[in-house]
């Protein structure tokens, strides 16, 4: 469907409906048949590795024929690294012990009732997202083995690859006698189509943007349905005035240079004036050599002339680039202070040996991941073992900082008696 | 302010913003300060009975001159023991352990890092309510033990008691030192503002509206920022062909009888065929002496003339009063696929010996609150061993069911390495 159509609202009614239907079966699918689908799925990825590469050639083509951007077509191509990446994750997935039924609280209380709390499911998890074509099916995954079906919406750009890769999910359910309206992959990029869906409360438990500001943005102005949203990663790292000289230097330079568009990059480095010239100098020394601008206040600006100077608007700027702000701080609170006032709650490192101030910085910052002593880069799902992830949550409802299978659940109470009234 | 005033945006501005910067002071304030802090109020609220009962008569006196519906004066007004229970409730909440700094979690992962997962304060927290002034004094002492600082918007009819309640609240807390700006009350009855509080994403973390459906409806339609809501009570009770009898006319008298108001009273009893002639005829005895008005199908119809023909509206309707639906159900499938049909998700009940059965019900039902041979009535924060509520959470994101001190948390990382980077 071209943007130019009018949506059509009886399909529409009918894939919610469907999908909505389908959560009752999924509540309580076996664990062994759950990840019997996901290692099904691996195992015809693998085999259809050349299908799933054309398509993707024919998406790419199209892209740059509509003259997208070389950043968009990076995202959007896939290698058969990639490809045989999925599988690996798929099997990953399958490994991970299943969060639902788990029991987080069985209590007898006094009037006899065994109150107990066990993990389930959402429900109908609507997921948006953009370019990639690994996130049908890394989003199919993760919703599945957590019990939850899912609206799938991938970029147009990425409409060939994804509906490759969905007709193997929809193979791999159906081998395994799973209903297919588990999953449903949404190809219209109408946007009166996806407002409908944003207003669909109670019948979508949860929606999960994962793309840019943009999409971001509309989805958060049009949507009624609670979301999960990563908004932005601006990570801070504070060097005091105790910290180890070398390893600062390793955490600060990888922090910016290992994946500079990644949401846990370094956005803005403060050094303790006590440190600063001892320090300084041999950070810019690498940053030069990396590649990386620096953007200092006064006072970092008279350690090399390459500095350039900082705007106010650089400060809580999220560059996903190598580019870094650096400002020299009188204190630890002042560095405090400045994160406090430029967070995106994602994630803030401070390098010190003073464990005194490691436990001010940590208990004077709500961010989602406080970190001692390494990098900002360990806020991911992988890194914290969560195992896999679908998002980093940077709003405090619900879920805060990576999401794996377990934050793809809620508890709900089950409530034993005999016979007991109030 | 009254309804034809403009907001005073500046004032708006003003206490938002300060109420946001206190967050960093109870994000960290010791549990001792905190507990006596809420004695400091029970004690204080104590020895101004008086006072607060004057306030309320003046409420009420403006109430009844208004014209205001007898069940908005009954909510309204406030007798001695209601003032005492205050103060007992105030204890209760000082005496429950305090959620924030809980570790959830912490592992040592293979690249060294020690990972754990720290429970802390969602942040803001507003809170809309109707005519209750209790909840004044209950909202702050949960919001204030689990660290958030709150603004509390009390009803207009209410603005006499809920004034003298929350200057008990500021003295208090200036008594031990915290400052006041972790509470504000909002006196303006000004949808507007109501209207810009709720767009506030980012300096407003949660809102809790806690009142009737219009009110929900409101916040709803206007609210950019999460929200979780108790939306509806239409609870059901499934009387199994196994059910014990006697144990059975009890908890389906008192599920409705004892509190008819209350979410957790019972709306539609779905009765087994084969126990229906043993059961219904002494059930709606039952309730014809208590005054109960029942809606049946043709089936309960059968059994007594005072049966009122049951319409489609009133299965998953939520009475809210001496009426209940009564249906005869072949089996325990078509029990679970009424209630899968009209559930509000807060909470079901199945009476069966039947064990296969009841872990049929259990598993194939995912409101809130499933419960077995008890009432509906254990729905609620006490009954369940929270402590205290806030409200009852029939969305299944963030919290699901009673919300407790630990609800009013979320959990985030701290990462504790020595030099590693990635």
């Amino acid at each position: 469907m071209t943007n130019s159509e009018l949506p059509n609202w009886e399909a529409l009614r009918d894939y919610v409906q469907k999908t909505r239907q389908a959560t009752s079966v999924l509540a309580t699918l076996h664990t062994d048949t759950k990840n019997a689908v996901l290692r099904e799925l691996a195992a015809r990825i693998g085999a259809s590795s050349g299908d799933i590469l054309e398509a993707n050639t024919r998406d790419v083509a199209t892209a740059r024929a509509a003259g997208l951007s070389e950043a968009k077509i990076r995202r959007l191509t896939l290698t058969s690294d990639a490809v045989a990446q999925m599988g690996t994750g798929l099997r990953q997935v399958a490994d991970l012990p299943d969060p639902v039924g788990r029991v987080t609280r069985d209590d007898v209380l006094p009037t006899g009732l065994r109150v107990r709390k066990v993990r389930c499911p959402l429900g109908v998890i609507l997921m948006i997202y953009e370019a990639r074509p690994n996130v049908t099916v890394d989003a199919f995954a993760l919703c599945f083995k957590s019990g939850n079906a899912c609206l799938l919406k991938g970029g147009r750009e990425a409409a060939e690859s994804n509906t490759a890769l969905f007709g193997l999910i929809h193979e791999s359910l159906k081998a395994h006698g799973v209903p297919p309206e588990v999953a449903h992959l949404i190809t219209s990029s109408d946007r009166e189509e996806m407002k409908a869906l944003l207003k669909m409360t109670g019948v979508i438990d949860l929606v999960i943007p994962r793309g840019g500001t943009e999409l971001i943005r509309f989805v958060h102005e049009h949507s009624r349905i609670p979301m999960v949203q990563h908004f932005m990663g601006v990570c801070h790292i504070f060097v005091d005035a105790s910290a180890d000289i070398s390893k600062a230097l390793e955490i600060c330079t990888t922090a910016k240079i290992t994946a500079p568009a990644a949401c846990n990059t370094v956005e803005t480095i403060l050094v303790h004036r006590a440190i600063a010239n001892a320090f300084v100098p041999r950070l810019l020394d690498r940053f030069a050599k990396e590649g990386v601008e620096v953007r200092g206040d006064a006072a970092v600006q008279t350690h090399s002339p390459k500095v350039v100077a900082a705007t106010d608007d650089d400060w809580g700027r999220e560059f996903l680039d190598l580019i870094v702000a650096m400002r020299i701080v009188d204190n630890i609170d002042a560095a405090i202070e400045h994160i406090r006032k430029h967070t995106s709650n994602h994630t803030e490192a401070i390098l010190s040996v003073d464990e005194a101030n490691q436990r001010r910085f940590v208990e004077g910052l709500q961010s989602s991941c406080v970190v001692v002593n390494a990098s900002t880069r360990f806020n991911d799902g992988h890194s914290l073992g969560l195992g896999a992830e679908i998002g980093i949550s940077t709003s405090k409802i619900h879920a805060y900082g990576p999401m794996g299978l377990e934050e793809l659940t809620t508890q709900r109470y089950v409530v034993i008696g005999d016979g007991q009234t109030r």
